[in-house]
């Protein structure tokens, strides 16, 4: 049987969790899991199944030193240096060519390094039948989670015909709706949220790739004839400086046929905002969530992060509120969205001021 | 006709403007004035009457520096010291004793140095009626400040009968009433702030405290017979460890006759909070007042003070927040009046932390 290897996906700008989060550190890194990194409670999870020999990340070349620190026992080779961020087809093409080199008959699983999922059995269930599906059949299996609120943040997925209990075929994908769209998915009961887990053998992946994204996959596959040499990364650099990104879903799963959904018993969340973390992280009896130090007076279901100072709160409800040396955010759990419009603005206010 | 001088009491415990207000730094020393301090901006109005060689700060030992800083032309003979504080009518007491030294036929204005009176011209065309009723009659004269709201942090002066135009006997002086009696208050129009300044001869002064406060009078006054000699402050160590702090208001006011109530028709404003600068700071276009570095969206009237980080806000409105080295506030304006117990907690848990 084919061994399956895990390709977590680290990267990102950081805006989001302004003013945490920074191109230097962006959410993988980010210890807001009760102490863990995001990279560090998937690299946990997975090896619930899959052992660090075989797990690759890959990431941008000015993370390396942040995947060390937190991931200390990955195998130096796992590690996959992009020179820039160019969206996950792009990654994941770059992790098979690796694979292949490893491993003629890998699968893989390619997963991003920053969701939270705290249902860890029912996860690993979910991914042994995806995997199992993903060696019986010519297409990608991805994992829907069935939606429990009409989410307008997430890419969902439509199901087709049911295949066996529990896996079906896709009908199609959908971006991010808006919010009467996300309403009507939710009341359908056929609309999944795409997770943005998937499973492949990797002579498949790279048979999708080279007919969906065949630019991209001629660009990448150029690499096989330098792996393991000093041309190897200049190539890498000229490649990645003319190639532009796209997402996997976008650029494959959108087109290709035979994709199968698994149904994800398990609770998935992409915690794209600080908002989010409350959906995440055990409340205290008050409903807020509080990392750092914190004094509250008539406070509740606020998330409050302080990185050093004392926060002192008096008679607020439903606030994000932040303190670290890059600067301070104060709002509200309904615009959090927006934070990453303030990390924009502030970043321009400092190059500014 | 007599020379008139300014005690000026720069007291406090820097609680109310937590974070930024500390024991080392209470209120009179924060400049949140428009770059003043509250000291610097009392000092400079009560200028326009009365010569800085004139003016007298009382203010404890361990802020003698800060004085200085903030107003560096006082003469060093016109910094009048505390050991500790004891409250106004130990201050103001203090005062008078230092003032028959300089001029026996003094008259003083005594007044708190944290006070926010943003009408010089009406506030000086008050204080200078102030100042002659109080050459002409052997009682205190006070400025009452007719209400334009319920204001229960506030005392209130009951008026009685007509003097003349603008002068009125006084009926009796209210602690800071409930709400309902302060709705009551401000129907009447018979009820007045207690603007916490006051005129006498110093003489009339005397004789009031004398009577009303016997043993703080006659502690105070063996420091008569030392003046000038290295035996002083020992002496005024000695005379403040066994007093116990009395107001001028509840140890002479409310007992003395002979009172009258100038009709203050100037702005003023105690600012004793931190939203209360709402009401005497320019607001932006957004009702918010910002002090230090800022950027909002969809923000509106909040009071924002950094003192050095960015502080980025998204979806408020009515909030205090302040970034400070000390700690960060994020409090409701309603709630102000509880950040002096938040500074409280955070005392106690900086000691045990």
């Amino acid at each position: 049987m084919a061994t399956v290897y895990a390709i977590i996906l680290a990267g990102g700008l950081g805006e989001r969790f302004w003013p945490l989060g920074t191109p230097e550190r962006p959410k993988p890194f980010l210890r807001l899991l009760e102490g863990k990194s995001f990279l560090q409670a998937t690299v946990e999870r997975m090896r619930l199944l899959i052992p660090l020999s075989c797990q690759l990340v890959v990431t941008g070349r000015s993370h390396a030193g942040l995947v060390r620190g937190e991931v200390p026992d990955l195998p130096e080779e796992n590690l996959l240096l992009e020179p820039e961020g160019r969206n996950t087809a792009v990654a994941i093409g770059l992790a098979s060519l690796h694979l292949e080199q490893k491993d003629p008959e890998a699968a893989l699983i390619a997963l991003p390094a920053d969701h939270a999922i705290p249902d860890e059995a029912l996860f690993l269930k979910a991914l042994e039948r995806g995997i199992a599906a993903a060696l019986a059949q010519e297409g990608t299996v991805v994992f829907g989670i069935p939606p429990d609120r009409p989410e307008t943040g997430y890419g969902y997925i439509q199901r087709g015909q049911k295949i066996e209990e529990g896996l079906y075929q896709v009908h199609r994908f959908w971006e991010k709706p808006d919010l009467p769209t996300a309403e009507g998915f939710l009341r359908s009961g056929d609309y999944f949220w795409n997770s943005g887990i998937f499973v492949w053998r990797n002579r498949v992946l790279q048979r999708l790739l080279e007919r969906h994204l065949p630019d991209h996959w001629q660009s990448l596959s150029r690499l096989r004839e330098v792996w393991g040499t000093e041309v190897y990364n200049p190539l890498l650099q000229a490649i990645y400086a003319r190639l532009e990104g796209v997402s996997i879903d976008s650029g494959v799963l959108e087109k290709a046929e035979g994709t199968v959904m698994v149904h994800g018993g398990f609770r998935w969340d992409d915690v794209g905002t600080w908002a989010a973390l409350a959906r995440v992280l055990p409340r205290d009896p008050s409903g807020n969530i509080v990392m750092g130090r914190h004094l509250g007076l008539e406070t509740k279901d606020c998330v409050i992060y302080s990185s050093g100072r004392m926060i002192g709160t008096v008679g607020l409800e439903g606030l994000i509120i932040v303190e670290t040396e890059q600067g301070i955010l104060v709002a509200t759990k309904e615009k959090s969205q927006e934070v990453r419009r303030m990390a924009r603005l502030a970043k321009k206010a400092s190059l500014e001021g």
